[in-house]
């Protein structure tokens, strides 16, 4: 997508790769929304390094940065014997695993990158193919958005105001995002519309990553609290709900998305607006019978004491907010049921949550 | 109610006034939770002041800083001549009246002051009677608030976890609050529960005030996000809500409370969940048909792109938490219909939010 720094407006993705220098560049998603900055990582421990300390986030963009780690950590192996190649391999591939270790996205993406790579008889043959294979994995993520987005386009009609909450954009895939994606496809048609971010506390991701996003793409928005969507809905002041989702049961039509997604689905169910959550595939979950079985992960009490944010004097600093003597109880993640979702945007079309069983072939199930 | 600070127990009310130095004497609130100091205002100015700048605030509070400061301006005029007299009431009456010039309820607490006074011929005499009148509005403001809390604290069962919303706490009143009330009669009445404080952004009165409070009063509790309590329904954590209200339709029955508390009441009806409203008697309005016609109030974006915390170095100070170049829409209050509130508990009985108005007599409509 679009960035424009001092003036100057380059298209950029979230993840990319230099051939040349053997260098991963991503973008420092921690110094958003206050400074952009484009890093480089230099070798496949850097790599490791940035996706365990939260430089990238996002699943597409977690595994397109793995897949780019195991290309630089083969394409720095110097020499010819294959054994121990492979052994480097096999080194990088467990380092990159092992910096978001409950994360499936890379070393499904990583995986993919190594059974390419077997096509290779030499080191440099396996080397190139390593790389051609992390450009494809890359590129593919980046169609898969750009199909979602057209899929769900039509949805976004001219004058809409669409409410969405965390962050489901190009930031946390390689490029266009999920939950977006309609909205700046929608753009890309020519029509105008306004989205209200919901600040979604505890982290802010609303409030800081989202609304970073429309502000580059130039998407008129406004930031709201979390407990403003309920007159917003009474005031008829919301068409539409665009959210994305962390896992979609495939059998229930249940969807696990950030804290607060459900909130907002029954009040859109309340009040006759439809309720969409954009997903990729790699999110289906073909095993799991119910969303009472999905984990909820809790986390620390310190994300809702408090705040991260820049003071007048510049600095980035966390502020406890909250009474000193006070504890925190801080779940990630909600379900949503199906009957509150009037769509799942895919890829490949826009299925009522009911029949993603039905299309599961169709849906790579 | 009671305070402990470096391990001294002190019971203490919100608003208090002493007689020999002329003193009001008001919790600084805008230190909480970070800071417990008491103030001293000694002339009615700096009385406004106080009000003004928000040291205290809450309907039941600052009308009985109003009434207090009343008694203080009059308890400062030098002489006997009544008509001087009368013109520094006046004076006094506007000054304190225009700190807060929307505020009703200062309004109401000095008429009922000046009223009182009349019974004076002198100025003595009515220096005297002002005083009088105003511990008398002080102490009305406490029975109503513990009459309260004696109506509602059967509905806390042992064992119970209640949500409350925002802060209708002790510190909005000269003593133990409206959503409060019941938790703390129930507590005096030796039942155990547990209170989940909606943080409640944008101004997180809930993570800062009501935490507080409950913390000072030994009540067990947790601090969640606003996003957080639809999981919590979902999952059958929460057995009852209370919260408090800024407006009580008696026509009709709607509630205009803190922004987010109508999100909190359609998640309980879908669950299930009794949810109560706690009121003073002074919050109804006989008048108006609709809650459409309340008029909400749009607050200062700034509430909702950052939050003000204690910085590690331990200054008080605002952070930027949202993208610098995004906007926010930040409506202060919400109106919640009578269908989603089992009962509306106030000082002279529970009612369910119909059948206010036949009850107007009874109810001081």
């Amino acid at each position: 997508m679009q960035v424009t720094i001092h003036g100057q407006t380059q298209h950029i993705r979230t993840v990319a790769f230099d051939a040349p220098t053997n260098e991963v560049r991503l973008i420092e998603q921690r110094l958003l929304p206050h400074e952009f900055r484009v890093i480089a990582t230099s070798d496949f421990r850097a790599t490791a390094h940035a996706i365990r300390d939260m430089i990238v986030r996002g699943a597409g963009a977690i595994a397109a940065t793995a897949a780019y780690g195991l290309a630089q950590g083969a394409r720095a192996f110097r020499g010819s014997n294959m054994t121990r190649f492979e052994a480097q391999v096999t080194h990088v591939f467990e380092t990159l695993r092992d910096a978001r270790p409950t994360a499936v996205d890379p070393v499904n993406a990583m995986l993919e990158v190594q059974r390419k790579m077997q096509a290779g008889t030499t080191v440099a043959a396996q080397q190139a193919l390593a790389l051609t294979a992390a450009e494809e994995f890359a590129d593919e993520d980046v169609a898969h958005c750009r199909a979602l987005g057209e899929v769900g386009a039509p949805l976004i009609r001219d004058g809409m105001r669409v409410l969405t909450h965390c962050n489901a954009g190009w930031l946390a895939f390689v490029d266009i995002g999920s939950a977006t994606a309609p909205l700046y496809a929608a753009q890309q048609q020519g029509r105008s519309f306004h989205v209200y971010c919901d600040e979604t506390r505890p982290r802010s991701q609303g409030a800081t990553l989202t609304a970073w996003e429309l502000s580059q793409q130039g998407i008129s928005h406004q930031i709201i609290a979390d407990n403003a969507a309920g007159l917003l809905f009474a005031r008829n002041q919301i068409d539409m709900v665009i959210v994305g989702s962390d896992r979609t049961l495939g059998r229930s039509g249940e969807v696990a998305n950030k804290i607060g997604t459900y909130t907002k689905a029954v009040l859109a169910k309340r009040h006759g607006v439809p309720f969409y959550v954009a997903i990729p595939l790699s999110t289906l979950d073909w095993n799991l019978h119910s969303g009472a079985d999905i984990p909820i992960e809790e986390r620390d009490a310190a994300e809702v004491l408090g705040a991260w944010g820049l003071t007048n004097s510049g600095c980035r600093e966390y502020v406890r907010v909250a009474n000193p003597t006070s504890g925190a109880y801080n779940p990630g993640f909600d379900v949503t049921p199906a009957e509150l979702i009037t769509g799942i945007i895919t890829p490949v079309g826009i299925f009522p949550p009911s029949d993603l069983w039905q299309h599961r072939h169709h849906l790579g199930g």
